[in-house]
């Protein structure tokens, strides 16, 4: 019985830390799971950004328009915000026509820079990059500020695309023409919102807000209260007419996009 | 003997569950194993890619050529297709000169934009890129589209080059001086094969066909049907004449290449 | 009896594949959380790097020395070498003006192309990188050799920044205006220590030691012995003079520093 009672205890003995591995073992696996499901979310978020850049290049709007999400919003330059992927296209096609390149035109659309961020339950994503923009006209720096989001079928798709412009100018360089084209733009279509911030670009500056921390300290990134644009400004008054001089073409031209009438 | 049965039972119950753990487990890490790996071929590829920009920057022929599969492929602009490591050697020493850097030249050739892709079975990788080169005569944009191997030891080598030229200029800019260098080059070495596709560079366009779906949708990129340049056209023929039109530089000068000989 | 020492045995002989499995079962997890931390330590030192680029932009220079260890070294263009977090935020504070954006200026400092490695044991990076310059005065092209360690706290912080510039010219192109932007810079503050290296920009060149051997063939990338910049000989020397010929400005001037007074 001795021997009985020494097996069945060494059994209970036996059982429990490997039971206890069990637990370990798998709390272990789905913690470098998580990890690994992570990076390849962080992967996937540049590749969607990057193709977007690639599609742009090309005039592909209708493959570029099914990398958002369906209540997606867009908003670059000064234009205003679009909300919907079907805004999205409608956006593309009429701005800069139907789908495909076009001999005698550039648009190339550069993508570099990014930093991504996963959220905790890893299924929204936000990357900050950049654009360099090689187009007929000229050629300019968007900064991004996307969201992403993680469909229930495990695709990231964009949820936000923030694109404002650092610098805009003809081709012959930025000493020379740099261009405020942070007017809210004219062109069609409309958007259905108005745009979340104006500001104005080079010669003056706008300090596009960071999605995430200094990423040593942790420290926030204090939004910035000066220049950023003729629009903080009230429309009409004098410090507003003063302010649109800031960063006006060399040449005094706005071939681009012009200041709304005085309404 | 009650309970040596039921000890009995219960190890052959406790040894089902523990078998079957060291079963799933061993799945598990396999799995994250394979996941990991396939992260780790993307940044490796990626690095060769970048390093290839660093070399070509310095002229590090001897070392650029090691970047690549004893029995790679190389086609870059126009000039038709090498076939092997030695080869790439060979065009490189012969149309850039001797190994090392040269006063009174720069040839950056800067990496970005890319997106990597890995075979299931982890041995074959594509990479979607760009380079910006600056040259001392001027600069351009390649797109590339390049495979890659991962050898017997581990190593992965680049098994095929394809960089296509989407712009060629002078260093003043796009806006004056673009130029079709797309013939097919007559400098030497000549090509082991003709160019695989024979296109035109800004102002005429060309789609770099795509080794990825669209990452959302899965959707193939179509192949573009539309201008890739004066060579889809019979040479000599009106439409080719017409077609030369397209895309030639502003001053009409071809300084960097030559159409070939009507033969 | 029998069936209890054959129960005994089953145990014996149950119980040591099971703990050989835990042995084995621990190591396969420490390798691969190993490999995973090995690839998240990359990213975030890519993440580090790019946003120093991105506080250069707009001046956040406190920010910007959060990003060093308290021991770190800088060395950026020809200036000579700063020692410690607090002097990096002297430097960029003297040179560049207080913490914020200023209208009228640019300062892009657009991050691409790294190749990160990491220590066997984790705690050391290295990063060769690229940024391109735009800055008011004109655009330049830094190449980073940078060191990272990896505190106590697990954040990874740049631990030496060597940012020699490969070319510098004014916005209207390196076709004009190329300068030798290395002589010992005379801009207030002094440094800690006198350059590493001195070398000349384009039309010279200077090729920056690789961290890393070849990707492929694991072999050492040889230090450049050739043209290294007018320093490399003896102050006022005829061989020095002439090497002072290399590389000057095509209009004659040197608007953004000067060669050291003969002394």
């Amino acid at each position: 019985m001795r021997l009985l009672l020494t097996t069945a205890a060494a059994l209970l003995a036996f059982t429990t830390p490997a039971m206890a591995q069990e637990t370990e073992v798998d709390a272990a696996l789905d913690q470098l799971e998580a990890r690994i499901d992570r990076l390849e979310s962080m992967n996937e978020i540049e590749i969607v950004q990057r193709t977007y850049g690639y599609f742009v290049d090309k005039g592909q709007w209708t493959h570029l328009s099914n990398l958002f999400t369906e209540d997606a919003t867009l908003e670059i330059g000064g234009k205003g915000i679009f909300i919907g992927r079907e805004r999205v296209l409608e956006y593309m096609q009429t701005a800069f026509g139907p789908d495909g390149a076009n001999v005698g035109m550039i648009t190339n659309h550069m993508q570099f820079q990014p930093v991504v961020n996963i959220s905790p339950d890893g299924d929204t994503g936000w990357l900050r990059g950049r654009a360099w923009v090689m187009a007929s006209s000229g050629w300019g720096l968007p900064l991004y500020e996307d969201a992403f989001e993680r469909g229930e079928d495990g695709v990231w798709r964009i949820s936000r695309l923030t694109g404002p412009f650092t610098m805009y100018t003809n081709w012959e360089g930025w000493g020379e023409n740099a261009l405020n084209n942070t007017w809210p733009d004219k062109f069609d279509p409309p958007p259905d919102l108005p745009p979340s911030t104006v500001y104005l670009t080079y010669p003056a500056y706008y300090i596009v807000p960071f999605h995430y921390p200094n990423p040593v300290t942790g420290e926030a990134f204090a939004p910035d209260t000066g220049q950023v644009g003729a629009y903080h400004r009230p429309p009409g008054t004098a410090e507003q007419i003063e302010s649109l001089q800031v960063g006006r073409p060399a040449d005094g031209t706005q071939p681009i996009a012009l200041p709304p009438p005085s309404e």
